[in-house]
C-alpha cells in the first residue's frame, strides 16, 4: 500500500524537507502546525495544512490525541514524525498503527526496544556489535575489581541509581579503584539512598561516530558513517560524513556492525546507530540507536547521493529498499553546520526575531536546508534551529573552504545566529586537522576562542 | 605555477560560479565589470573588482585591450573567460599568453583549430571520431550521385558558398537528387554567384548530445554526456545528464570518441564535443567542439560529483587531472533549465526589470545558480539568462518531479521569466517520455502548447 496522503507532524526545516520529499514522490503533503506556526514555510509549501493546537509543544506537536485527530480529519494514510517531538514515542507509533495509518519509521515495538538503553545494549551484544565493556548490572567493590581487571583501566564507577553525573568516579588503576569505589558508594547512598554501583570502561575523550542505516523490514543497508564530535551541551553543532579519523578496515567493521543490528531487529525506515570511538585503541562501542531521521542526514545524502527521506517514505509505504549495499558508494566529504537563532557571544542565548533579510548561499556542492523567508517572525516557543548549511567537496579541507564561502555569503538579518561560531571553528587549526573529540568544544569556547566575524549583526 | 590571482572576464551567473570556485581554491578573485554591472552579485562576492568600460559588450567584455589592461593593473596571473564573450577568441587567448598570464582554457592554437569547422572535422576524422558523412569539398551533380550512393539517402544538398539555409535541398533518393541538385545549383548561382555544391547525409530530426571532457595537456577524461535537444532558435533551454536515449554500448563509444579527440589535440581545460545523434540508426556524428565551460555544466557536476570549474582552474594552473577515468562515475539523472528574463507568451521578448522579490528553491538534489538579489536592476544590455535551476534524482522521472517542485518554489518578482515554459514542458507527455529532438520544441511552441502557470507574473 503506497502512501498517498502524508501527514507531517513536525515543524521547522525538517517539515520543509519532508513536504518536498512527499511532493517529489507524488504524495499529497498535509502539514500540521501550531497556532504559532501558521506562517511557517512548510505550511506554505504543503498541499494542505491543519492547526493542531496552541503554541506550547505539549498542546500541539507533542499532543498525540490532537495529532491523531487532525491526521484522521484530513484523510491521511501515513504520518511522518520528523525528529524530536513524537518521533521516538512508542505510544504515538502505537496510536498511529492502531488507527490503521502508516507510521513513517520502525514499528512501535522496535522504537520501544531500541529506546530502552538496556534492551538496546542486549540487542547489540546479541548481534555481535561491540558495546562499552562493563558490569552487567550492579556490583559491589570486590566484584568491581574483578570486572575492572577484565575490561581494563581506566574505568568509570557509576551509581546504579544515579544520574546527572553524581557519584561518578574515574579510576586509572586498581589502587584508585580500591580508594574511589567506596567513596562513590557512600556518595551514592547519600544522594540516592542506594549505594549500588556499576562500572564500565572509561572512554575519556571519545569521538562521536554514527552509522546511517536504511531497512525495509526484511533487509538493511548502511549509508556509511558520520562524525558529530563537535558538541555543546551534548548538542551536535557541526557534523561530517565520513569520519576522517577512521581507517578503511575500521569503517567497514563499524558499518557492518550497524547493518547486523538493523537486520537483527528487522529494522524499517531510516535509523542511526551511535557509537563512541576511542582513537587511542581504534575501538568503537555502540551506545544507542535513534529510530528516526536525524538533523544531520544531509551530509550522508551529499556523500552517497541517496535521498534518505524519500527512501524511508517508500519503504514504510511497503516498498523494498531501492538499492543494494553494493550500489551505495561514498564520494568526497560533506560537512553540515547548524544555523541557530542564538547569540554565541552571550552563552548562546536564543535570539528570536523577525527575519529582515535573507541571502542564501548556493552553487556547486552547497545546500541550504531552512524554513526562513523575509518578514518571518521566528517564534520563541521552539528549538532555535533555523537551518543547516551543508557543503560537499572532494576532500575535507576543500569542504571546509567551501563552507567558509557559503557561510560568508549567507545573510540572515534581524537575528543573531551561530554563523560566527562556525566561521571561527572553520579557521581553527585543530578543526582543520580534525583533532577533536566530544569533550573538545566546550573548553575551546570557555577559553575564549570565539571571535567576531561576519554574521553576528542582529 | 599555481594560480594565485584570477581575473574573471565575464558577468552574470557564470561569474558568480567562477568567483566561488576561485575562493574555494584559496585564489584571489578579481571581477571585471562594465559600467552597467557595478551592482552585480559577482562584484559583491569577489575579493576585488574593476570596471572595464561602458555597458555595450564591445566596449567592455569584448574589448580585449580593456580586459588585458585591467588584468595587468590588478596584478592578475590568470584570466577565466567564462562562456560567450571572449571565451573562444584565439586572439584574446593569444593576448593573454603574450602577456605571460594563464588563460583558463586551452591554448590559443587549440581554440583556433577547433573553432575552424573544417579543421575540427579533419581532426575528428584523424582521431577516428565519426562525422556526418558527406563530400569533402565542392562537387558537381554526377559526383553528388556517387557520393550519395556511398553515404546513403536522405542527403542534404548545400551551396558551398551558402549560408542562412539558402540553396539547401533534401533528397530522399537518386531520382530526387537528379532533380534537386540542378535546382540547388541554379539557386546558389543566383544567390551567391557560385554554383558549387556539397552534400552530406541528412539527419532529419537529430538529438543533440554532447560529451564533457577534461584535459591537462597530457591526458584527458570524459565526464559522460549531456542531452540538449530542447532548443529554441538553436539556443538550448533544457539540458539533461545523461542522455536517456542512449544504450550503454553507444554511450561508451560516444564518450570514448570524445576522449580520443581531446587526447589527439592535447586538450587542456574543460571542453565539450557536440554530436548529432540519429536515433533511427543509433549513430552519432561529431559536429563541433566548444573549448570552454558551458552553461549546462552543472548537470554533469550533479551526475558525477566532479567540480568542473575547480578542475579547469587547477589544470590550467599546471596541475595534472585530479582523477582518472575509472574514478569518474555517474549516478542518477540531472536536469537543468535556463531561467531567462523573457516573456514566453510574447515571443520570448526580453523583460529586464527590478527584482522585487526572490525566493530560492533548495534542498536535497536542488541547485540554483544565479546572480540575483532583491532590488537588483536587470540591465538591458546583455543576454537574458538570470540563472539555472538544476535538479538531481535517482531516475529521470523523479528528476522531472523534483524540477516541478523547485520551479514552483522559485519566485522572482518584478520580471517575466521562462518558468512557465519549463513547467509546461515538465508536464508534457512527450517530454516525460524523452521523445523529442532538436526540431521538436519550436513546432510545439507554435502549436500553442504553452500554458499559463505560476511564475509569469511581472
Amino acid at each position: 500500500m503506497a502512501i498517498e496522503r502524508l501527514f507531517i507532524a513536525n515543524r521547522g526545516e525538517i517539515a520543509v524537507r519532508i513536504v518536498r520529499a512527499a511532493q517529489a514522490l507524488g504524495i499529497h503533503a498535509i502539514q500540521a502546525h501550531s497556532e504559532a506556526d501558521t506562517d511557517m514555510l512548510a505550511v506554505k509549501l504543503a498541499d494542505e495544512a491543519i492547526c493542531i493546537g496552541p503554541a506550547p509543544s505539549k498542546d500541539s506537536y507533542l499532543n498525540i490525541e490532537a495529532v491523531m485527530k487532525a491526521a484522521k480529519d484530513t484523510g491521511a494514510d501515513a504520518i511522518h514524525p520528523g525528529y524530536g517531538f513524537l518521533s521516538e514515542s512508542p505510544r504515538f507509533a502505537r496510536a498511529v498503527e492502531a488507527a490503521g495509518l502508516i507510521f513513517v519509521g520502525p514499528t512501535a515495538d522496535t522504537i520501544e526496544r531500541m529506546g530502552d538503553k538496556v534492551a538496546a545494549r542486549q540487542a547489540a551484544i546479541a548481534a555481535g556489535v561491540p558495546v562499552v565493556p562493563g558490569s552487567e548490572g550492579r556490583i559491589d567493590v570486590e566484584d568491581a575489581l574483578k570486572v575492572a581487571a577484565e575490561i581494563g583501566y581506566p574505568v568509570m564507577i557509576k551509581a546504579a541509581a544515579g544520574g546527572g553525573g553524581r557519584g561518578i568516579r574515574i579510576a586509572s588503576n586498581e589502587a584508585e579503584l580500591r580508594t574511589l569505589a567506596p567513596q562513590a558508594k557512600a556518595e551514592a547512598e547519600a544522594a540516592f539512598g542506594d549505594g549500588g554501583l556499576y562500572i564500565e570502561r572509561a572512554i575519556l575523550s571519545p569521538r562521536h561516530i554514527e552509522v546511517q542505516i536504511l531497512g525495509d523490514g526484511d533487509t538493511a543497508v548502511h549509508c556509511f558513517e558520520r562524525e558529530c564530535s563537535l558538541q555543546r551541551r551534548r548538542q551536535k553543532v557541526w557534523e561530517e560524513a565520513g569520519a576522517a579519523c577512521l581507517d578503511e578496515p575500521t569503517r567497514e567493521a563499524l558499518c557492518a556492525s550497524a547493518v547486523a543490528l538493523a537486520k537483527a531487529v528487522n529494522y524499517r525506515g531510516a535509523g542511526t546507530l551511535e557509537y563512541l570511538y576511542d582513537e587511542a585503541t581504534n575501538a568503537f562501542y555502540f551506545i544507542e540507536m535513534n529510530t528516526r531521521i536525524q538533523v544531520e542526514h544531509p551530509v550522508t545524502e551529499m556523500l552517497t547521493g541517496v535521498d534518505l527521506v524519500a527512501e524511508m517514505i517508500n519503504v514504510c509505504g511497503g516498498a523494498k529498499l531501492s538499492m543494494t549495499q553494493d550500489q551505495i558508494t561514498r564520494s568526497g566529504h560533506a560537512i553540515e553546520v547548524r544555523i541557530c537563532a542564538e547569540d554565541p557571544f552571550m552563552q548562546f542565548m536564543p535570539w528570536p526575531g523577525v527575519v529582515s533579510k535573507l541571502v542564501e548561499p548556493n552553487g556547486e556542492g552547497v545546500r541550504f536546508d531552512h524554513f526562513l523567508s523575509e518578514g518571518y517572525q521566528i517564534p520563541p516557543f521552539y528549538d532555535s534551529l533555523l537551518g543547516k548549511v551543508i557543503v560537499h567537496a572532494p576532500t575535507r579541507n576543500e569542504a571546509i573552504d567551501k563552507l567558509v564561502i557559503a557561510l560568508t555569503e549567507l545573510e540572515i538579518g534581524g537575528t543573531k545566529t551561530t554563523v560566527p561560531l562556525h566561521l571561527t571553528l572553520a579557521a581553527d587549526p585543530e578543526v582543520r586537522k580534525g583533532a577533536f573529540h566530544t569533550q573538545w568544544l566546550e573548553p575551546w569556547l570557555a577559553a575564549g576562542h570565539l571571535i567576531a566575524t561576519k554574521g553576528d549583526a542582529a
